[in-house]
């Protein structure tokens, strides 16, 4: 683990043995993650890490991460921490996020983390936090709690658009 | 108003003369907003619009509007709401947003509103709503609430970076 | 509808013909309802209001209404909005809510509505205000986004406990 | 820590030598919490803990505890947590919170946590928890982001109502 930042105990099992290869495979459909470059730096079942570098195209009005965008790696973060324990034959939705943003995202490095709080069947729970890094320091910067629900027989499709 | 999108009354009077020019600028410096091809469509004392047309590398896995792409015109639709209230020599901060993805952002166009609930001097409370346009018609996909804060005695200054 | 405050139009069919009895009769198994003293005031298809007279053990330490107790009658209400249209043969619970505070809830009355915003077959987004009435005036004090889950095939039983 | 419940380290240094006297004479003024039978259980700076024994009258309809009062301790836990560590002649207030029910909360006794996450010196972030005991097993009922305001010059007053 980077920088000091917590990490979660991998305390779950996955129902699904290709839980590696479905997120890794889900996060490269994921057109936005190219757009504003963003990489999946590592993933366990129930947690997930994706890093982003800053580019000023990535800032608010103050040159900083912009909200949007630190929601966005969050928001995908602990989504693919929900999706690594769903069963087979399945897809992931957001259904809702609150996000507290503590600290201005002032640096050269975001690092996103989620991890899954309550893995239920048809709805999971998870928490997300992300850091900013600056001169090697990561700030906490972010936290959230999401809600995803299960699509059931809905696997990912190969994307049509 | 495009789509029969319903937009409140502006029923607040702008405590800044500049009001309009001040949010117009500010949205030019926010890297993302050109980074993801959206545009200021509309801004009135209390009350914001934006607009996104789709690409595919706003998308997720199932070539939707991302839900953190939603969030990030939501949280600047109702950020620009509030910061058009604020009073000359102020800058803006959102603390803190929580949104519900109401239904798949499936569509050719996002429209992002954002409209002030409560102008208090220090905190702002904001909600915010999107609707994706499908071949013209205008479905209700997501709903936010937001709170912001008025940074004083710090004007938005030139970007250094 | 009193002191002026708004309702949104009944838009909604119900999908149960007995909506208006079970969710009275779930009100009256809310043992909080009766300890906090608070009265079912309306209820229609997708849209529930209740009412909480000020006690001062109702209160939080500056005497007004508790920020949970305030909750509390809100969640009520929006959950019963949801609850009023959900097929036979089924309950509610709630998954989450967000609130936020807009002014201290300094009154006489606190006035709780909940209105559906999307009635989906497993989850039901609701939207829950307050308004505290001092005399004889009503102050928006708090605005909530809720998510529920349709229990399907599992009726409200008798309380057993 | 009763029931194996995890508790944050103690990190943060008060502001107020008398933070501990402070937190106990507000929690007595919170008519609620003579309501509803809970007691202030532990405080230390930036956390505190409520224990709340289960009664019929603060049941939904389900007979678990109501999710308004779960989210009225997890409230009340996370606010002295924040403003245990708030300066002298200042008062706290609830700006905004969000709450995940994770599990139904069927015991006898509720257990909510509050800690700092950030203390800033307007605005105070926290998380709070909730677990449920039954039989002596606990289990995490319900998770809570919550934001706090401090009121500078506007110490605690007597309740005059």
């Amino acid at each position: 683990m980077s920088y000091g930042i917590p990490r979660g105990e991998s305390k779950f099992e996955p129902r699904d043995p290709h839980w590696n290869d479905k997120v890794r495979s889900s996060f490269t459909k994921q057109g936005v993650m190219g757009l504003i470059g963003a990489a999946l730096a590592d993933i366990w079942p129930g947690g997930c890490e994706i890093h982003l570098p800053y580019r000023s195209d990535l800032s608010q009005q103050h040159g900083f991460f912009h909200a949007g965008v630190t929601s966005t790696v969050v928001d995908s973060a602990a989504g693919y921490a929900g999706f690594s324990l769903m069963a087979p034959n399945t897809s992931v939705l957001s259904v809702e996020f609150k996000i507290n943003l503590l600290a201005p995202a002032d640096g050269e490095l975001l690092i996103a983390t989620g991890e899954v709080v309550k893995p239920g069947r048809n709805l999971v729970i998870t928490r997300g936090d992300a850091w900013v890094v600056k001169k090697g320091k990561a700030t906490h910067c972010a936290m959230m709690q999401q809600t995803l629900m299960t699509m059931h027989d809905k696997p990912e499709a190969e994307k049509t658009k």
